[in-house]
């Protein structure tokens, strides 16, 4: 099956679009003690990411792994991210490698196969990718994503602040590149797009240039986008958007001991609170 | 020492601004037996990456190791590349660490911490950065790498054939960014620009207009850049800019015995070979 039809399937089951992030945000994580090394650390990382997992899994149809928060950790910290990727999926989860990723040539195909291939050392169903290098340089990861039933999601508009200065000349002819990628090959394609829930109207109009494109919209909660601009991205039907929450669905807004006590417990409530608080 | 003086210290010392890429593209690795696991794939990336360090030692300023083809090796790859990165900087080689990243926020500052940080897990000198995201999201680059002498490369102008498309609407404005937040901190700042050498007219007229910006220049060699093309980039006191060879001075062209049997002398001949090459 390909990728859009397998996250149309998870979000229909799900119920929801709402995709929870994975940010493994070292000084924040639950059973940090001071003076841990990073081996430490990345086995604190690990299990919160298990946690993450076994909170989601049957709430929401996907998961958004952010690979920086693991790479900081060194080579057990990426052990770790492989472990959670591999726990996600084994439960059912689609994942989201946020891993900004963008190269050329056999460089693009070498961050591919870590990713999107069959025996993928962290295996994601879609990657973030960034086009910066420009079409050609998405060409490995679209093969990639298209042989394997995987996905992509190009940076489009990101929702920080700064954001429009290196974007917005290039929006309008990038995303006619993505929406015509997709075009030809269904209802749905394999390219996805990045737009912030901090840009609502233009998201709007994006949502309405770009019928054939799933988009990721990250921004909603912690960064100012509200559920009501983040629903503005999807379509009549409730598909075309997944919407991201991660530290509003996974850390508590403050130093909490339940966090410490029961972080599988207590992520799962607060997964069920982002749920409905974008249902609105 | 800020890393721009650091940068020319070391281009002076070895006489030539050439750097050496170390791509450890898993199909060509010496020693490659069929059916390796990803382990032991891992382990000639790491004994091919030593190999370039040794034969590297007092030829050149830097070697660039390329992330991606770690990557791929998952976690035992990347405790090659951290092992890599190590024995360079203990030869008393830069490392550009060439990952293209870019993220926002705390995300960015976790890419940084991997990096550039003094206990880094990959400790490089310098990181290959996207610029896509905007001002913002650079940064907490900029902000670990002034705080720790080391330095940064801005994709500005790549070399492969589809990088005008997303790139040549904001090379003005971006290249005026760089430049300018150099100039606040010296004759050449931290901030460097990524030109390849497949555009030798416009990396000229940057040269000109980025006095104060370091250039890393690939796409010498195998992309089609001549060595007359790369040194273009060069400011006339030699300085200002480091050319890049990856597989032409690391791999042969065609299978080779003897690259198997003694990697480390065959680069070492090699590399003086591509010294030479860019001479002229």
């Amino acid at each position: 099956m390909n990728f859009a039809d397998r996250l149309a399937l998870a979000v229909q089951e799900a119920g929801t679009p709402l995709v929870v992030g994975i940010d493994p945000w070292a000084d924040r994580l639950p059973g940090l003690r001071p003076g841990m090394d990073r081996t430490a650390l990345a086995g604190l990382a690990r299990e919160f990411g298990l946690a993450v997992v076994g909170a989601a899994a049957g709430q929401v149809p996907a998961l958004k792994p952010q690979f920086a928060f693991f790479e900081a950790l060194g080579p057990a910290g990426m052990q770790a991210l492989a472990d959670v990727c591999g726990a996600a999926r084994a439960a059912g989860l689609l994942v989201i490698g946020d891993a900004k990723r963008g190269d050329i040539g056999s460089t693009a195909t070498a961050y591919a196969e870590a990713t999107l291939a069959p025996d993928a050392p962290f295996p994601c169903d879609a990657l973030t990718v960034s086009p910066f290098l420009g079409p050609d340089s998405l060409q490995p990861f679209l093969a990639a994503a298209e042989a394997h039933g995987r996905g992509l999601f190009v940076l489009l508009r990101t929702s920080n602040p700064g954001s429009s200065r290196w974007q917005s000349p290039v929006v309008e002819d990038l995303s006619a590149w993505i929406d015509t990628t997709n075009a030809a090959r269904g209802a749905y394609g394999p390219v996805g797009a990045v737009i912030g829930a901090t840009h609502p109207a233009e998201g709007a109009a994006l949502r309405a240039a770009m019928p054939h494109t799933w988009f990721l919209v990250p921004g909603f909660g912690a960064q100012g986008g509200s559920a009501a601009d983040a629903r503005r991205m999807l379509r009549p039907d409730g598909l075309g958007a997944l919407i991201n929450s991660s530290r509003g669905a996974t850390f508590p807004a403050g130093r909490d001991g339940d966090f410490d006590l029961a972080p599988e417990r207590w992520i799962r409530t607060r997964i069920a609170a982002v749920r409905g608080d974008l249902r609105g």
